[in-house]
């Protein structure tokens, strides 16, 4: 079965990203064996219909290599009970898996005189590999009504304020978030919009937003719209993972889930584009067409804190974005999305920027990152951060399990 | 060299969407010689590395297949002479040629003292079939300073009120429009901002809209987000598009030229969800899921207006948006992306739908269109039009000369 595996494909079924692990394609087996992300059963037809599976120890879309487009939907519960958001979870369980599986989510030789099961704007498309990720947010443990209080993890509240924050209560919290991605955005909006519709009063959209990553052809780190390659030190082992992304076991219903960050961050592209290269790669502290760190060559030298030039000056500026970022000694999943959204009317600026996604085992390691950054960071001349939510992210499912099982099952 | 040619690629070369023409790969040399659309040269590189044309009788995004993605972006003009804006688009002109080849607009290996000629982004991307559209809208014509009253085309005015238009002037109007399309919007954006990023005070943003496309991977008419195909009727051979896009040799500045409407259109995915599978086909006119006009089996069927059922009623509803289109008896060329940029915030609904784009030798036929379809148009129910521009398209730019070129140099 390997001889039709591609790179992307066998780290597709590692959950590896780009950067760091070597597998020639007969070691696949074994490796494939070895991890448990989104893999099992591991089949020819899997790859064949870019298809990313739904059943595994950890929800997909984390460890998913990145896709081209995201639908983002933050919503808000209207579920009364416990058992009725239980209820939906359930009744999402399957239906997942048939979208991501490229099916209709239900019978398209419907009844005429009804709606139509499914919306159907995804039929002649494949999976486009699809994932859905769901989490849910502080403010849902608050609903009285679900009796979940309890159950709130005490790494779940909403993030401090930060410096340079400018944040649209538009793009802000909600109870429950779906992130879907997939290669093709109709994918990824008919899969929010499908779950949704059947969710009937359950739930509503509260914000979403799109997000787009220009994937090269022949693999590699994407590149935002500041051209800056992003994710580049990335985990990509699972050891890695386990050590930046997952929830140890045994401690709660989020063993095995993770933490979602996101933040809509505005990129002033005007201002941008009037800086030298030089001033551009100093904010960064990388330059901009290797990714290196400045002064190495390749992107994936390692980010040398002390390397100072000739005059004992420090090659990677102390306030540029890398500098502080690594000070903080934490590492995060960052999959992050660009966005273009029109113009800021007020302005006639682009409405563009990096919809920031970031996975962590602890929510702490993203708010001492961005502590570091702070004031000091020299990027912050050319960003603002319109958007933020938290959402913790339950662990995979099992066959014959739903979406959630454990936070419901947990007394 | 045809041993490699797809369906798709020998669509593109020829100008011709998927319906009607059908050509076996070795007629392809023939076919390609018979063609004046941003053809020549033709050659393998062109193919290998999706790219389109941009020199030819017709500018490029017209009868070029269509892409994934567009970058829509309506700009005003600061130019205050005529030879300013002559100079724009001389100026354009090389950097569209280097864009549309997949190339950065200047030496990347720029002084790293200054900003970077291009804003980079698209580095490790290839052209993904970018096609670069200029028009220029009536309020252009109106600015005295630059003295080009005499030669507004007739036929270019702003569109008349249409029944049920809600129309926002944050989406309206426009002296210059591109249409930037290719299958990675991050290519479609790029383009669009380095050209403006070049203009250095000659233009303005006044709104831009992205939208993508459900591609069939085997080929076929996308579908909207009402899960009916969009673009069936299309013209498709050569004389199809003189008939029905091409503005009419020896008449104008604008011979070979086209006139572009867009127009934002809201559907109310809501509603329409609710709505039956019937209640929806009669809206359309068509079976959902073929394609096919009501009572018929394939997609491409003729639409039968007479055509009656058992009890003698039409089959196709005189009220449905089929009908009344085909009634006013015009033809047009749609090329219409679907968009998906978040919520409306006061109701909390999908703020999605079409962004319809047309092509024709004269806006009399889409005006006729829009005014058969009136008040009466079943599919109102779901729909709101939000947004309208026209613009008059150059023809395309032979090597040696720019775009526009015969706008400038008519007396």
């Amino acid at each position: 079965m390997s001889k039709k595996i591609t790179r992307r494909e066998m780290l597709k079924l590692t959950g590896m990203t780009a950067a760091g692990v070597a597998i020639g394609a007969s070691g696949f087996g074994g490796v494939a064996k070895a991890l448990g992300y989104n893999l099992m059963p591991v089949d020819d037809n899997l790859l064949a219909a870019n298809k990313v599976m739904f059943y595994g120890k950890h929800q997909s879309g984390i460890a998913t290599p990145v896709q081209k487009h995201v639908y983002f939907a933050s919503l808000e519960v209207l579920a009364s009970t416990k058992e009725e958001l239980q209820d939906l979870f359930k009744l999402w369980t399957p239906l997942s898996v048939r979208l991501m599986n490229g099916e209709d989510i239900g019978d398209s030789t419907t009844n005429a005189y009804v709606p139509p099961t499914d919306t159907g704007e995804t039929n002649g498309l494949d999976a486009s590999n699809l994932s859905l990720t769901f989490g849910v947010g502080p403010s849902l443990f608050e609903k009285k009504e679900l009796g979940l209080a309890h159950l709130k993890p005490s790494e779940l509240k909403e993030l401090p304020h930060f410096p340079k924050d400018q944040l649209d209560e538009a793009f802000c919290g909600g109870d429950l978030c779906i992130q879907a991605c997939a290669d093709d955005p109709q994918v990824a909006f008919h899969a929010v919009r499908n779950l949704i519709r059947q969710a009937s009063g359950k739930v509503l959209l509260k914000w979403t937003q799109t997000g787009f990553n220009a994937l090269p052809a022949n693999g590699g780190t994407p590149r935002n719209l500041f051209s800056f390659k992003d994710g580049t030190v990335n985990p990509s082992t699972p050891t890695d993972f386990d050590r930046t992304v997952w929830v140890d076991s045994g401690k709660s219903w989020m063993t095995n889930g993770t933490y979602l960050i996101v933040r809509r961050i505005q990129m002033h592209l005007e201002t941008w584009d009037r800086t030298s290269l030089k001033d551009q790669e100093a904010a960064f502290g990388r330059h901009r067409d290797s990714g290196a760190p400045i002064g190495k060559t390749n992107e994936f030298d390692e980010v040398d804190l002390t390397a100072v030039d000739k005059n004992n000056k420090l090659l990677i500026p102390e306030d540029s974005h890398v500098f502080l970022a690594k000070k903080a000694n934490k590492t995060i999943l960052r999959r992050a999305f660009s966005y273009s959204s029109g113009i800021v009317s007020a302005t006639g600026a682009y409405d563009a920027g990096l919809l920031f996604i970031s996975f962590q085992k602890d929510p702490k390691s993203f708010i001492d990152i961005q502590n570091s950054l702070g004031r000091l960071d020299r990027l912050n001349e050319y960003i603002t951060h319109r958007g933020s939510a938290i959402f913790a992210c339950f662990p995979g499912v099992a066959k014959g399990s739903y979406i959630g099982e454990a936070l419901f099952t947990t007394l």
